[in-house]
């Protein structure tokens, strides 16, 4: 099935008609239609609960498939599903096709502004669906949509009883988590993953400068990886890149069976890949060396052998919003990453904030504002907040900049460690390990909890 | 004393250079001074509390000095007090004298960027101020900016850990409480201020129309109330509404001693007003009614009796920001209200949503958001949030839109029976009721009480 294709029938499809373009403002005073699927198979009961899945940087069909867990418990907790897309993603974009046309356009693509959306779109469903006005709504989000779905609860409790927020990287922001964790999870991955993978791995980058030092040496890495376009000297450092970012990738989807979320993939992706990086890393040439690292990679961009070549402007999926999401990364969503080489499997490279603000200043006509998110959305002091669970997988490289410990009674973490990316939000599978059916288990006491309190104080 | 001039010495005066001017989008990306006071004569404490006043429509200068609440405990809390300007106020003009020039001008006008730069704002002040780093910051506010402490709480419970939010009406929203109980209580005030009083307000409006009627009567009445300018047919309405406000204003501050807030006035003006309209209703002319009405609203306008003429232009002080807050009851702070004549002494006028809409968008191009507020703040369902104060006066018509009764053991409500508009954040007074000594008691000790779990927290 394409992944933008819907596996399941949605008895409701409902439009907003008005949402504002600007909720802050009341200079432009455009309106926009959200995108969102509604399914009430379920839900039988008069406000019953409204499981709500705060969409994130992509197509929100694509988040739908890939959030099995809602299917899974829409018929015990009787809820009603509603996944919304998020502004200036998929269909749901505030200016058609010049959505992303200019800096002027994206002005109102912010977390803050989405939120709001999700705010005013569940007001209006209360007001328009009968019997849902008492209807005890749960946030529901992974990655950058389990942010928002923390964020939902802190900042618009009287919309939403509770939040799950499944590997919502919150505090990957300034002086909240150290820069080096997230590569340091992805090394931590591979060096689990099979004898000496994360050490060929660190040694691949001077590999790769050594055989691509020479014109001979450029082509038989263009042939070797059957890139589409042949290896240039100015691509070297985005060919290393690409390396690593396939190596990121590997790591946030090493799921415990065959899945097809950022790329089709065999069972635990990570240990197949390692399976091709397990020499002597002091016995191999620079040649063998890469032909193993292609053979790895391969994994990734090949598992199902229809890939005539490798394209190394991409890496995953194309329902994410790319742009939008570089957008935000340089406006408010200022994520900091470093590698030093030693506790990590990667080249050294500092957090230079001043370099980043220059591109995003060159890419969008923006500067970040480093402190911002934090300011707004609490930072580390988020302990008067309440009904937050934050799970988090512990093979994923954005546990780093998660909660990973309870905060308070109602505002808790629950790692699993043999989990990756939100592993905890797919559909149940044979394969799951006890940690992540535990996980969904607690979740669905903490929803019946909130659900129980939400009913206690009509 | 001047109103604008500062009645004490600042130890400290500091300027923060860089705000946003949006701090929701990117385009815009210019910056603006936010004016704030400052005073740590009595912090000495390295951590010690900071009272941090959000400051509503009008110079902060004006709000320093009728905020004694916080001069007269900065001792015994040995805490910090800093006055911040809301933008758009006073000095704090984001584009200097062109901020009102225009609909695009105004577009920054709003209480979210306004909490934002309280945020941003303490923020800055514990990164630059040493000794502060982990000072608990209370904010305290009264009206409009006791509405913005409790949001502020509310919003940012990360930056202040509790709020006093004195005669905030954060429920005179539509759907929050019925939109004529601000004029009952104005009524109610004036029938306890005297004999006869509200019957006789309640007669004048058809005997301004009767007198109005004729040039004559038009000549007699600029005449009789020493108006500025001479009343035309069509400024009848205008006069009207003039003569109404000002009965609210003295609704507002009917405080138990000689104060001057909105104008000087004598202790209990409404009952020194009164006793120029205890006669009976039945036995008098249109004329010897409207002379006493005269009578009457001159211990508004010229009690120290120093007003050449009287200008139905104007109702209080100029300390105030009228355009201002007009543009943002012209958008977000949408405020309900009606008069039925009969539970009330005014003239019967609904409330007209589409009318109000319509003078909006004639005056400044925009259309209020009726909803925006109660989505945004949460409307009557704020019982997650905790360590917010509400304080009412009995006397003050906005305690119909304010919280009076406790939410929960830490979102709790004062009620000050013989208290006006915020009462309780002036200075102790000789004359001071009971009620509001009290209230001032338990204020305290909730602050005591925050500032306990704050440094337990640390």
């Amino acid at each position: 099935i394409p992944s933008n294709t819907l596996k399941k029938e949605f008895v409701l499809q409902i439009c907003v008609p008005v949402l504002q373009i600007d909720h802050f403002g009341f200079l432009e005073d455009g309106t926009f239609k959200q995108r969102y699927l509604v399914n009430d198979e379920h839900w039988h009961q008069k406000g019953g609960p409204i499981l709500f899945y705060t969409g994130n940087e992509g197509d929100i069909t694509w988040f739908c498939n890939n959030t099995g867990f809602m299917w899974d418990i829409a018929e015990e907790l009787k809820a009603m599903l509603v996944f919304a897309e998020h502004r200036y993603y998929g269909e749901s974009l505030p200016f058609g096709k010049d959505s992303y046309s200019d800096t002027k356009h994206l002005n109102y693509l912010s977390s803050e502004q989405a939120l709001a959306d999700f705010a005013v779109l569940i007001k209006e469903l209360k007001r328009t669906v009968p019997g849902s006005q008492l209807s005890p709504v749960i946030a529901i989000g992974g990655s950058y949509g389990g942010m928002l779905s923390a964020w939902m609860r802190m900042k618009y409790p009287n919309v939403v009883v509770g939040a799950l927020a499944a590997s919502a990287p919150i505090w990957q922001f300034p002086d909240m988590a150290p820069c080096g964790d997230f590569y340091k999870i992805v090394t931590q991955d591979f060096a689990e993953g099979g004898l000496n993978c994360d050490v060929n791995i660190r040694k691949s980058w001077k590999a790769v400068d050594n055989v691509a030092a020479t014109d001979s040496g450029l082509r038989w890495l263009s042939s070797e990886f059957s890139l589409c376009s042949p290896l240039k000297k100015t691509d070297v450092a985005g060919f290393k890149a690409w390396l690593q970012e396939t190596w990121v990738n590997l790591a946030m989807v090493d799921y415990p069976y065959e899945a097809n979320f950022l790329q089709p993939l065999p069972r635990w992706p990570v240990q197949v890949v390692c399976k091709y990086l397990g020499f002597d890393p002091y016995s191999v040439s620079d040649y063998q060396m890469l032909s193993a690292i292609s053979e790895a990679v391969r994994v990734y961009y090949n598992y199902t052998g229809s890939a005539p070549c490798l394209n190394t402007s991409s890496t995953a999926t194309g329902s994410l919003g790319y742009i939008g999401w570089y957008y935000q990364a340089c406006t408010e969503m200022v994520m900091p990453m470093c590698t030093d080489g030693v506790q990590d499997m990667f080249e050294p490279q500092e957090w230079n904030f001043q370099a980043f603000s220059d591109e995003c200043h060159a890419l969008f006509g923006v500067r970040p504002r480093a402190d911002w998110a934090g300011i707004f959305y609490g930072g580390l002091d988020i302990a008067s907040h309440s009904n937050i669970v934050f799970s988090n997988g512990g093979l994923d490289p954005w546990s780093g900049g998660g909660v990973t410990r309870n905060i308070s009674d109602s505002m808790v973490a629950i790692v699993i460690p043999d989990g990756a990316h939100h592993l905890d939000l797919r559909y149940n599978n044979e394969y799951d390990p006890h940690s992540v059916l535990s996980a969904r288990a607690q979740e669905v006491e903490y929803f019946k909890l909130w659900i129980r309190q939400a009913k206690k104080q009509l």
